[in-house]
């Protein structure tokens, strides 16, 4: 298999987008216009021909009638064009030697028209051309600028006012694979609120040709990629799947969502994309074989693309809990448990450590010495070091959960660089968790992530994302 | 039981601080400023004294160096001093004929002190001053002005920025009794964060008199009451919570988190508070049978709350999804399904109803006739409101979860006035999704909240809020 036809679609040297548009509403004016706009802003290199018989010239760039008449070598093209027109075109393409065909155009096999879709999956196969979609949103490259989404970065409300609709995410290291264009657009959004930088997204639609694995293949020879994220209805390839997956977290993690659990996401799955999806369980067990880790739900699965974006993979799966307030600590207990990891009781040394800081002083003689370890409403930044120093340096505990409630008079925010700078220093993962949704504990959650250290709001998310870390190191090191 | 007993901790004709401080940092400081902070607000109308030897004077107000030296009718006393020095207080309140007593003070059964706790308690039970605490946050009422919580609003970070530390929720129909007091705290935070009002807040802690069951009837009388959140570790008087439950979501619904559901969980929570966590079934059990409705962590406790402060329960277990994407809907089918509700498969009339639309060419024809139905990308406002109509009007169907998408070029947010509109004429549940995490997005989200419809940011959480309606509602048709 040659990952050459696959860079195609993410660094091409030309593209056509067929069906370019001037109107603004259009799939073929959103597509062309980003494009040109990213040639401008140098960040997309490549040659851009429009082509659609109807126009001399859109968006200030020449249009070409028909693929051929470009006269030129054309790598990749962008079809957004009816679906009847679609194998024409595939045709042509495959006339003039195009590479990669990213075909957004809906109306295949995912409203019935499997034949259609047969078809043009036929013309790729014998001309070599390799296709993503149909029925998809494509690619966005934020290091290449290639980006095929036809949905508006900025949208104008009833009140007249401007909104960012569909931003893109900043450069970053996660790449997410979806067969959901909804999803992906939503989750593009989703990335970008939240400052999470993305390394590439394919929304892969129909999956006439290119699936899964090809790209996580690609990818594992990418440098910029740390860890990939999947969204997935179905499996088409699933021996393929299963093989390549199995390679590719001996070296980068997957976090994979399967949807269609139940009977109703099923058929759902089923009439969406085309793809029969199979039964949940046999999913549960590949994936586990595979080293993926399993998403339970979509907040899960950035959060645990977060965490292992930031922090190393635990070699085990013993984890304490270090709190200033007993709830919190409970529940996220209660997950870590209900997740398969073990809330351990503290070793002899430990509590001997704890001991001696209590008798200087410098931890408070009501602390129980117990884990989760509360060191109550009192806590001190110093009090949180010294004891995330001692659990840190347990070898039997293989990460660390630490929550911060900052609403507490005594906690001030010189704990967040203090965590993680004893974080640091060592090699087991730490994520943190801070509650509140105002200003103090938005601005504790980021600065420890710009810091490093994943954060999350709620201790169920954040006892889910040291799960991640755990449950991928215990497979690394199998 | 006599709640007038209750009132004295919500509405005193007058209140003692014992331990007031002029320390900034300190409970009785604290305490005291934001009482004499609401009382120049107006908010508060009860006499305010402080009590300590130490002082003549505290924030402008004369300090009296005890509860007798007061020399006047004492309704309800906040006592923030040590431990060991409660019981002499709790015997000069009896003296006096104090009602109620805030114990925040802690140092008592959480750290093995139970004589010390035994003994207040019966200095309680022998005079009729009723108690909350001790180790609990107290009570914020913002209707009334009493706020008993010693966390400040506002702190100052590293940099000297002040920033918003533990705000107070604006004055709504939420009553949210926790037994943490970190995790109430936490919780206030959030609720402000994300605009839920609250009705009144209390932090039970170690609940040696004061429990769930009595502030739930309190409550049930009081009219601007609509919702009951409960943070529990484990229930005290379980009879007594269980009967009077059960009669109290006969008219209002009470939503539960029980946190120390696994071992560790569990061992951790009797650490905590002194309260030893029962076998997690029988809690699961004792709320179905009481119409509890169980959240299963802290996000869905408020997701829960807020879909039942502003929509009607369901008469039945059938949702209909509505959505412009595919993906989403998948995932929101599959959350119902796993919570036990059925998406059911749409009838002849529904589906008739549909093709006659597709036949006008006001629905699309790609539009495959079944639940979750999928409008696709191409959606427009009036495809939505033309299917949800069909929809609710159906009587097959109990309730609509309606996800839009609002990154789709066709889709305007007039659709929140539309869909709104349609839901508030009729009395089924309607609760929206909309993901992202930008401007766009978010603006939704708050449009629908503001207009009746609780809105979410992942169709897991709109799954279970709908689910909490139905459930709920069922049990109201028993």
């Amino acid at each position: 298999m040659s990952l050459n036809n696959i860079k195609s679609f993410f660094e091409p040297s030309s593209v056509a987008v067929i069906g370019a548009s001037q109107i603004i509403t259009k799939v073929g004016y959103v597509v062309l216009h980003n494009l040109l706009m990213n040639k401008k802003k140098l960040i997309f290199n490549g040659d851009i021909y429009p082509v659609n018989p109807k126009y001399s010239e859109v968006l200030g760039v020449k249009c070409y009638p028909s693929l051929k008449s470009i006269g030129k070598n054309v790598e990749t093209i962008i079809i957004a064009v009816p679906a009847q027109i679609v194998p024409n075109v595939m045709e042509e393409a495959a006339s003039i030697g195009v590479k990669a065909a990213i075909i957004i155009s809906s109306g295949f096999s995912e409203v019935g028209n499997v034949k259609l879709e047969e078809e043009v999956k036929r013309i790729g196969l014998r001309s070599g051309i390799r296709i993503i979609g149909p029925n998809c949103l494509g690619v966005y490259d934020p290091y290449s600028g290639m980006d095929t989404l036809f949905l508006p970065e900025v949208k104008t409300l009833s009140s007249g006012r401007e909104v960012v609709a569909t931003p893109r995410p900043f450069p970053g290291s996660i790449v997410l694979i979806s067969q959901s264009g909804a999803f992906g657009a939503a989750a593009l959004d989703y990335m970008a609120g939240h400052g999470i930088g993305v390394r590439c997204f394919i929304s892969l639609g129909n999956r006439c040709d290119v699936a899964e694995h090809e790209l996580l293949l690609y990818f594992a020879e990418d440098k910029k990629t740390k860890v990939n994220l999947l969204y997935i209805e179905g499996i088409g390839k699933g021996r393929e799947f299963f093989e390549t997956s199995k390679e590719i977290t001996k070296s980068k993690p997957i976090v994979a969502l399967k949807a269609g659990k139940t009977g109703a996401g099923a058929r759902a799955a089923s009439s969406h994309t085309g793809a029969l999806s199979g039964i949940d369980e046999i999913y549960g067990a590949v994936f586990k074989q595979s080293g993926i880790v399993r998403a339970m739900n979509l907040e899960e699965l950035f959060d645990m693309g977060r965490a292992l974006n930031l922090q190393p993979p635990a070699h085990g799966k013993k984890v304490a809990i270090l709190t200033n307030g007993g709830g919190p600590g409970i529940v996220a207990a209660d997950t870590c448990e209900e997740s398969g990891l073990s809330v351990i009781k503290l070793s002899e040394d430990v509590i001997n450590k704890f001991e001696d800081l209590k008798e200087k002083g410098e931890l408070l003689p009501i602390i129980a010495n117990s884990n989760p370890v509360d060191l109550t409403a009192l806590a001190t930044s110093d009090m949180y070091i010294k004891a995330l120093k001692i659990l840190l340096n347990d070898e039997n505990i293989d990460g660390v959960l630490v929550i911060t409630l900052p609403q507490t008079p005594s906690i001030l925010d010189d704990v967040i660089e203090k965590i993680a700078d004893v974080a640091m220093k060592q090699k087991k993962p730490v994520v943190s968790c801070v509650m509140g949704g105002t200003e103090m504990a938005e601005e504790f959650r980021v600065r420890f992530e710009k810091i490093g250290i994943p954060s999350y709001s709620m201790p169920e998310r954040a006892a889910r994302a040291i799960y991640s870390l755990m449950e991928y190191g215990v497979h690394l090191g199998k």
